[in-house]
């Protein structure tokens, strides 16, 4: 593929409202931005459940967005494996996020056989100031 | 008082259930199992918005978990400070959990003027493998 | 073997000896103090190299007396096995250590046919406060 | 400071070499490449001390590395706060690096009152595959 991925951003986007229906799909917060060679930006559009009190969107809904980043980067690699597992996920929270949504921007900077690594740099709309930093790692099973 | 703490667990859910009204509750998933000098065990009943398919406890899920079992530790030791912020959080998953509650016990092995740094072990309801284990840390705001 | 490793401390002391030539050896700064079952302690008998002004053990020093204390703990289970390699190593500085040897406890929370991750507390000789805590993954390498 | 920094490469050079004289010095294994507005890079000329068998750079020796370059390019911020300390360190092991000199990009992505946080790509000479990736966070002491 041109793009240097496996799958465009809609074939992406149709795989993770599958496997994450809480999360993908037309009426749910996290979409694809765009993807990338071993990159992806997925958006969160922060509903109730994302928020703390004061409009800031809560530190486990970075968690969890970066988590996805990561994994989306790691499918427009390697393809549909719906079984590649978080091993390892650390993450820095830097600043407080202003109201809007939150993009993060994820790189793979390892691929291994059976490892992938990636960090993930959050931010706001409006500024390139970031709102957390996350790295995390993905198991991914053998082929059989 | 006699448990080493500034809260009994009684105080502590009521705190948490006016600052997190989605996790704690008498119908929300969260619920205070203990709380000791310097330790604190949640328990997470999960429920569809934490599960992924085959019954088991998302990752999301855990690191919410582990956020506010430190968080609910530290709260023992400092009291009512909702504003006390993690700074960092590291997760290992370790095993696919199975299905049924998810204990959090917390351990803070530092307690600063400044940061806190506590530590997780998270396990199922009849094993004492470990699902995930996760260290945070946390920043006190200044004394006014 | 009764104590649930499949080799002896000695038998680990003399195979750090051997891959690690600076660090083990009786003019050495690294001792094996304990090995037991998924558990290992090692002292570090911080000399010039390992100190910062006023005494204290650096650092670096304390890094790498975590990543040697998991690989102990690690190489207790699975054997003489050089070639597993840390992938991930995260480390909290918890207290400036007095003056005197470190004492790393390490126990391994995860053994998988792939992966291991091991938590290690360390602690100066006079006290039960952590000096630091880490947490460290190693990649073991397929059988061949 | 036109390059956006309270110092220059060459005075923090003298600076390091001052509080690490181990480290940094004519006939030492560390120099300060560059010193830019919160970034910083430094080079390991790895010696014996530094190398496993097969000529690899020891992982404690990557750690050492990306502590020092998170602090450098925090002291082009802030000056010579020999006091600031290092409070979590985390890093990813990509690759073996090949022989010859390391080098170690440093950027700082928070830079608080009380918290630094900066991350580190380590990368071979002749090569734009990442060794290892680092996340730093240091704590800076009150002002007197």
């Amino acid at each position: 593929m041109a793009s240097g991925t496996v799958m465009t951003a809609a074939e992406l986007e149709d795989f993770l409202r599958e496997v994450f229906p809480q999360a993908f799909g037309p009426t749910r917060p996290h979409h694809v931005v765009a993807l990338g060679h071993r990159t992806a930006t997925i958006r969160l559009d922060a509903d109730d459940a994302h928020l703390r009190p004061g409009g800031t969107v809560s530190g486990p809904a970075l968690m969890a967005l970066s988590d996805v980043a990561v994994y989306a980067a790691l499918l427009g690699q390697i393809g549909r494996v719906a079984l590649a597992v978080t091993t390892n996920l650390s993450i820095n929270f830097l600043r407080k996020p202003a109201p809007g949504p939150v993009f993060a921007d994820a790189r793979i900077i390892k691929l291994g056989k059976r490892l992938a690594v990636g960090d993930v740099a959050l931010r706001g709309g409006g500024s390139e100031d970031l709102v957390a930093h996350c790295v995390a790692t993905y198991s991914i099973p053998d082929k059989r």
